[in-house]
């Protein structure tokens, strides 16, 4: 398309509306909504569901038209005047962490539909369609890993994996999928890779920068490096009150001096590393038993590839002679494995276009969090715009953030969105 | 009564069925059933219902009658001449730990019916009923602490306290208790301290001792001393991905540098301190979020009060100071508390006296494991009679004993019933 700034007429951002795009995010945010201000609606629950059925209905009564793929993925399109070309897409996920906020995810689709709707308040003909996409699983809370949709899609995991990945209640993904995917079955169907012009998702930061620096649009220049481990300890049931320490083999002390362990290794002079074990299932589960198996994660990140190899290397070998020291066996999976994503410079540039000539104060930075966007590149140009949230907390029932804020971040996709469609 | 010795005429072990006892216990293993050759039966579920319903209908085919009480533990009595005196009683329990085994608990219990089925095919006249009871909980795997009916009962906690307690799952025994209660209506209703004339359990050694030295019985002297700790760490969730170290309140890395220190701690030069974590649950248990909850539990065992003491402190101070440096908090409930439970010397005496009348190999020892019999000393002269399992395993689905054991423990058991009964 042509470079942005040629003509006042591709600016489609006046149109966004602050309010509807605050009201449709809080609509949404009442599926799940917790106690405690947040919102608790996992990937493939029944609340997934009626998220998903709901921007379908949006979608239609808009005059969009709506796919969806066999991992669930949902897109709504706008028609461009050439259909046959690929679409450029925008979009994040519709899914949340158990204690998760209002905004992460579901503000990459509502600033995405919400730009859909400023083009068609303008009446634009832009020549590619512009599409708003529902990633599948992004938060790989309940199925790990996370970005299972944007993987499948993309190619990085195949549907038969994904879909045989269980929850710690023993339902898989392939089982999970039947009746959410039935909610929108009105959907035409979508091939996997079916190609895309451009790929920009917009999402909240989820760490301090923005609300630190007083900046209201991080233009996203790359994503950290990340891995994802499943550890499992396999010891043997014994008699709490009987067994000697000699006989035992107890799956629990093995991770726990597993886990005490890497943490030491993980602490690195810049403090940049982050080491996270946030799963850890021990069975059988009853005070006087000694314990027989542990499923732990390591969720692994850095800005240096080099880094999380180091570490890797460690998390691979550890627990073997750990668990063998004490009568147990050790297996460890990687379930992802991302080195650092750079997006498409082009793309990196536009957005910085876009917002200054809006007139938003911002910078250019790295990404600490995940997002379906680093998988994409492989696919098409790609990159992310970031907005501030408040104090910087994310995966928490806190998460919070400013309307203002959002249509900003709106603004911009907007404009970018336009100017890529032609 | 008379000491035993006195007269033939009061010796029913010839009336023990070893093919009888086995052909029930095994029934009972059906309830329940792993697909390992285990038992899973935990306390208050539907399978603890069915194996109280089958001991009730055994009872009332025999013409016995049964009690029940406000905890469930469910009582089937053969009268005595008399049945104004206190019954002689013995038991131990149904239920069983998530991987248990057929005899833990359950051979108490059909040793106990095997005597009471050996004195009706004798047409014995006892002076007072016999006894034999089905302890409510006395596993404490789904519902900590241990011993739960046998406690309730004898005073030494309030039955309010014990219905409030709650599995994982968040159901409390009290609301688990209706169900399994109305399996058993037919019973009489049975007041709680009901005084008792004597108590003897049998019960499998869950431990090495029998079967290293090849003796066949175990006169049971003591009960080492025992406290059921459950810790909770309170932190908050993060992103894994964005939130650095110095902002983290890490619940899962606090309880595992805990549990790493205490379980240093709880090395002793004679190795004879026990120290378990079987139960540790983590929360929200997402992959990628920094956990703000962790439930633990400690289970702690040694033959000397002294020790028990020592580290019962540690556990009270350590984890409040390692989660406040952690930027978490935690606090810390004794569930449980037995300092060593000496038996009753004459009722020990008993014991030793009617396996050698028997002739029976055996020796007096300490039990590893707690049991119901540990609560009943305040009540009444209280002992306990072991018999050999395989390679001394418990707590696990392979525990396997020998018919010919489990036979001779029952046959000592009904001539020290007999003999206390008059
Ligand atoms: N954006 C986000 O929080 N997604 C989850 C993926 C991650 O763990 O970084
Ligand atoms: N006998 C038995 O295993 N009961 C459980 C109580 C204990 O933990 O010792």
């Amino acid at each position: 398309g042509r470079r942005f700034g040629d003509g006042g007429d591709m600016r489609y951002s006046e149109h966004v509306k602050q309010d509807r795009l605050w009201d449709r995010l809080m609509d949404l945010a009442q599926i799940g909504a917790t106690a405690k201000g947040g919102v608790n609606r996992q990937a493939l629950t029944q609340e997934d569901g009626t998220a998903r059925r709901m921007l379908a209905d949006w979608a239609l009564s808009r005059g969009f038209s709506i796919f969806q793929d066999e991992i669930g993925n949902l897109f709504v399109r706008r028609s461009g005047q050439d259909d046959t070309l690929p679409p450029v897409t925008t979009g994040s996920h519709l899914d949340t962490q158990p204690t998760g906020g209002r905004f992460d995810g579901a503000y990459g689709v509502m600033a995405g539909f919400e730009a859909l709707e400023a083009l068609e308040d303008a009446g634009a003909l832009t020549k590619h369609p512009v599409e708003v996409v529902a990633w599948t699983n992004e938060e790989g809370a309940r199925f790990p890993p996370s970005c299972m949709g944007s993987g499948v899609y993309t190619g990085r995991y195949s549907l038969e994996w994904a879909q045989a990945i269980r929850d710690p209640e023993g339902m898989s993904v392939g089982e999970a999928l039947v009746s959410v995917m039935a909610r929108t079955e009105d959907a035409r169907p979508r091939d996997f890779g079916a190609p895309l012009a451009a790929y920009i998702e917009a999402h909240i930061e989820q760490g301090p920068v923005l609300v630190t620096e007083g900046e209201t649009i991080g233009v996203v220049t790359s994503v950290q490096s990340q891995n994802l481990f499943e550890i499992e300890i396999f010891g043997e049931e014994a008699h709490a009150g009987t067994t000697p320490r000699a006989n035992r083999s107890d799956a629990v002390l093995a991770a726990v001096e597993v886990i005490a362990r890497l943490e030491k290794e993980a602490l690195d002079d810049a403090d940049a590393m982050r080491f996270t074990v946030g799963r850890f299932i021990a069975k059988p589960g009853a005070p006087n038993t000694v314990p027989s198996h542990v499923t732990f994660t390591i969720d692994l990140r850095h800005p240096e590839n080099a880094e999380i190899e180091r570490m890797s290397d460690l998390i691979g070998r550890l627990p073997a002679t750990v668990a063998g020291a004490r009568r147990c066996r050790a297996q460890v999976k990687r379930l992802s494995d991302s080195p650092v994503t750079p997006f498409t410079p082009e793309i990196v540039d536009l957005i910085d276009e876009c917002r200054l000539a809006l007139g938003l104060p911002g910078r250019r930075m790295p990404s600490g969090a995940g997002h379906d966007a680093m998988y994409i590149p492989p696919l098409a140009p790609t990159g992310m715009i970031f907005v501030p949230c408040v104090d910087g907390i994310s995966h928490n029932e806190a998460e919070d953030a400013l309307p203002e804020d959002l249509a900003a971040g709106a603004r911009v996709l907007a404009d970018c969105l336009a100017e890529l469609a032609g």
